[in-house]
């Protein structure tokens, strides 16, 4: 029997301690744990990013994983901790909307609250969570001395964040936003990739240029393709297109589809 | 049975191949071992932050854990590779104080030189004792190749860091210092909660407010609050203190008291 | 039986879910994979950084170690997918020198093109191979549903990355270059230590100095010493070498031999 998944994707960075001792609260309860970190360099406090990080690796695991994400500026107010059962794999985190990408995607979804403090550390703080309530609940569930009913009751809505749809302002013109820029400055859009021509506004630049690959580009060319998170996305062949166009994760853009305005 | 836990603390930082060889030489002994990084961002040669760290984690790992520290300014000189048994965990660090917090909890500790050359890679370089001499000692202790009597003698005495615990300067006025700034900018003192009122002195800034979360404070108030660390903490809410009142690492800073002194 | 060992070295940074995405791929496929990140800061593109990383890590893992280096500029052009076995260990890389380090130590090496669709994910973007070919195939080799025969075709030449072996450009005086400047700013270089004296050039430096350990040497010294990499280094105790001398990965250096030339 295989080991149990826990994936971790945080803003926590790697500086502290933090990530790590999450790390020994699951290992002390699920010693069987395989654990994977998602990333930990979410910006503080930005639930667009770990919306966007957690939505592209999660469908790419296998059924039964557990995945723990913690980007939680409201910890120790009354947000409520969260788990979601999602095509056979469960979600933790706190209920602020950072679950709403990977919710969006085809299936249906069962939400619970988690209130069985039997499954917390003993006297959780007010300031780390994801040691004290996260964590070990993950590693119940992992190790089968949970099961999603047991973590509490059931809840009818969670928090969804605004704005993670493409909005059709006018006809075959629409609104939507930068999702997240990657390493190597691509801007990564919300939109699916149009089927048709198209021109793409994002601040000052306009992208009517798509290309297959970063290959096929001059090296000076602002170009949109079809990127392997599935969106439009902008990116210079060996540059940095984000710097370019200046675009950040949270900007406003626009799509105009010229088949249908033309 | 489960897997031994190996966890790496090192100001190797992850740029570099040296934490992933540290790594490939401790799987070849013992291919087990559940790896653990705690951290390799400490700043390079900062005792005070490596200290922190180990101490922050040691205590949620299970029974049996193994921790090897590597911030070892003095690697190649006469400095003593240590191995230390406390709380049912073993230690594996140079004898430069590196375990001066961790080792400060309750507990009896036992110390040994790490001597015996035949646990080592063979030719040990004089500038990475990481993968020559710690990362091979710790497998072969968690593969059972080796117990921590076979790796050397007892040491009577080991390093402390100076100046880790506060000192009461005149009646109900302590000097203490910062352990840390974490990622968010909360600096992390030495100084355990206070009962009553307190004013907090770090550089120009006093701190007499206490809150019980983040989500409890005013958007621009520097509070203070008692950390998931156990020691008293200073934050903004979704704000950096650290950079607000200038604290880094290291800082002297004044508790006093109000209670005593008034 | 022990879990087959998959290690990963790429330019993806830790920002980003990419890595994570790979190693979803790799479980999904190879539960049982032990996986060890190499590093994934090598600078965007740099095939010198993602050379030497790979040559250093590598032999101190055990046999059957399968190494995934992705450091892909031509992603999505007609570069090769490549495999190869070589000293009892598997290389998967895109086929643009970042093996050359590796393979130039002794030993035979057997390339294949990776060219069997059926291992890798249905519909492969042209964007993230990392996920859609190297992944998938390293994880069918360490599950041992695909051994190296069935990937592709045998490859007669592969790519080698120019400049890597020093050059005698007259009697004694040899042109090398800096290999990579690691995180404390030591210089490693692609000189084999000189059994006599020597100087060597950086810039506007000459070093003559050789130490045998950092702490041998006085707190300003810019000193050479023989690395753990095998290569000359250069160093100062607890100080930036790299930045005093202004050296970069990459720069040409002169190294010459006393001995010989006078």
């Amino acid at each position: 029997m295989s080991r149990p998944i826990i994936t971790l994707t945080t803003d926590f960075g790697t500086h502290d301690h933090y990530v790590a001792t999450m790390k020994a609260v699951i290992l002390a309860r699920c010693p069987d744990a395989q654990l994977v970190d998602i990333t930990h360099d979410i910006p503080p406090f930005s639930l667009y990013d770990g919306a966007y990080a957690i939505d592209q690796a999660a469908p790419f695991f296998a059924s039964g994983a557990i995945h723990v994400v913690v980007v939680d500026p409201g910890v120790g107010t009354d947000r409520k901790p969260l788990l979601v059962e999602f095509q056979e794999q469960l979600f933790i985190a706190p209920d602020n909307g950072v679950l709403s990408l990977a919710l969006a995607r085809d299936g249906r979804s069962t939400a619970r609250e988690i209130t069985n403090r039997e499954l917390w550390l003993p006297s959780p703080s007010t300031t780390f969570h994801g040691r004290d309530i996260f964590a070990p609940v993950a590693a119940a569930l992992a190790a089968g001395i949970a099961r999603p009913h047991d973590v509490g009751p059931l809840l009818e809505n969670i928090q969804r964040l605004p704005d993670l749809q493409p909005v059709e302002s006018e006809p075959g013109v629409w609104r939507g936003r930068v999702l997240s820029v990657d390493r190597f400055g691509n801007v990564i859009t919300n939109f699916t990739p149009p089927a048709g021509s198209f021109s793409l506004t994002i601040g000052q630049h306009v992208i009517t240029e798509l290309r297959q690959s970063f290959g096929a580009a001059a090296s000076d060319l602002v170009f949109a393709y079809v990127g392997s998170s599935g969106y439009l996305e902008v990116a210079i062949n060996q540059g940095n297109a984000a710097q370019t166009v200046k675009a950040a994760a949270g900007d406003t853009i626009t799509l105009r589809l010229r088949d249908t305005i033309e």
